[in-house]
């Protein structure tokens, strides 16, 4: 039986990147595609508990089944193994992001946030990102590097607990490969100020990514900066099992 | 000059258990309360990238100045941080949140995903859960225990890039506190399947947390069951920089 691929991403059902992850990879398995209706950018593990879901059947796309629900990435995983699939899928793809999740984006990206369920959940999981945030962006450059990635994923798993949090850089010739870790980095958190047509203010992120440590070649955006698609290997889980004895030592435990 | 404290949770500003949280740290420090207008619970480190934002000004309460925003908990600890507290905070606590954080239900929660945050922009942050859904939980067998760790905390710091996750077992008196690690657990992710009036099916997720490892004695779940607090240091960043090696060998590079 060929394997079963599952795919998500948090761009939404019509996004470029999840049609071109189709093309991709369409001739590996069998391949199901279960995305939010609307974009999801930013939801990190956001699921939905309190709100009914719907799933919503679209035509066949190059082979696969596509269906949208009305919700996250992670609702779109929990609800794809639940009532969507067929059967337990052998592999989650999410992506082709539109925009970066390098650095600690990996934090909050809604693509990575669906990888964590797939890992969680103990299937191998890879999230995929261009450094590209327009919707027409060209991601003909990741093609080779995502097949070959996927298929070494197929073929030999992951790491138990770990998933992949790929990220291409955009408008260039890819010069290779590097799995890194992810660079400490912050958001600079600006926030535009605004007054309604009644006077009263709101507030709207802006801001950019700072590389807290540029020089350390061993990070996932000193590579992106030169022009190498990059591999970070992500725990799903948060445990900080090093820590237990020194935060032991703080509470006096 | 006091510590600045700020005080954020994901059940919004109307909830039992932030109330409490002031109350048990009011004499430790100057409290600003910036929490969700409406519950968030299961937000993870949902942010809002693309919609505005609004901050609502309530009054004092119990000596801590209080504000409300239009959006998540990560919102909250952003926004707080850019425009509404008169410094940056020394210490960033979450909760109390009505409900378990325990096992996986760490990387779902948005009391945490509060915490994360905080933990990212280098301010020592813990969260605080009790086991107990309802809104008028009882949390006061959690005062001595939030007023030691909170003192200790201000005291001594945390280590770089981890936050706590305090869960207090419910209804019972506290046997005692435990540093461990997060249970390996899984939702068990049923669906409860309903029709609409036009015959059209939609979907509500239910379901309840399977122990994975119910024998680990050095697991948060293992001593909830009796009756102890639980204590686990949490990475903010997922880095999973062991696999490095592991994941070149698979990728071939």
């Amino acid at each position: 039986m060929k394997p079963l691929i599952l795919i998500t991403n948090d761009d939404s059902i019509d996004a470029k990147g999840i049609h071109h992850l189709v093309d991709c990879v369409k001739e590996m398995g069998e391949v199901y595609v279960v995305a939010p209706d609307e974009p999801h950018s930013g939801q990190s593990s956001a699921f939905t508990p309190n709100f009914p879901l719907r799933v919503i059947e679209h035509p066949d796309y190059n082979g696969a089944k596509v269906r949208s629900v009305t919700g996250t990435p992670v609702d779109c995983v929990k609800l794809a193994m639940h009532h969507i699939l067929p059967r337990r899928p052998d592999l989650l793809l999410s992506g082709i992001n539109h925009g970066s999740n390098a650095g600690n984006s990996i934090v909050y990206s809604g693509t990575m946030g669906a990888a964590f369920e797939g890992c969680m959940q103990g299937i191998p999981a890879v999230g995929y990102s261009l450094l590209h945030h327009s919707l027409k962006a060209d991601f003909s450059e990741c093609t080779p590097y995502i097949t070959d990635i996927t298929s070494r994923v197929i073929a030999q798993g992951l790491p138990d607990g770990v998933c992949l949090n790929v990220n291409f850089p955009a408008k260039v010739k890819i010069e290779g490969m590097k799995v890194v870790r992810a660079a400490r980095s912050r958001w600079t958190e600006e926030y535009q100020e605004y007054l309604d047509p009644h006077g009263k203010p709101f507030f709207w992120l802006t801001g950019r990514l700072l590389n807290e440590e540029p020089e350390s070649t061993d990070t996932d955006l000193y590579w992106l900066d030169r022009n190498y698609a990059t591999v970070v290997p992500a725990y799903a889980d948060r445990n900080a099992t090093p820590e237990i004895i020194p935060v032991s030592n703080i509470l006096g435990i």
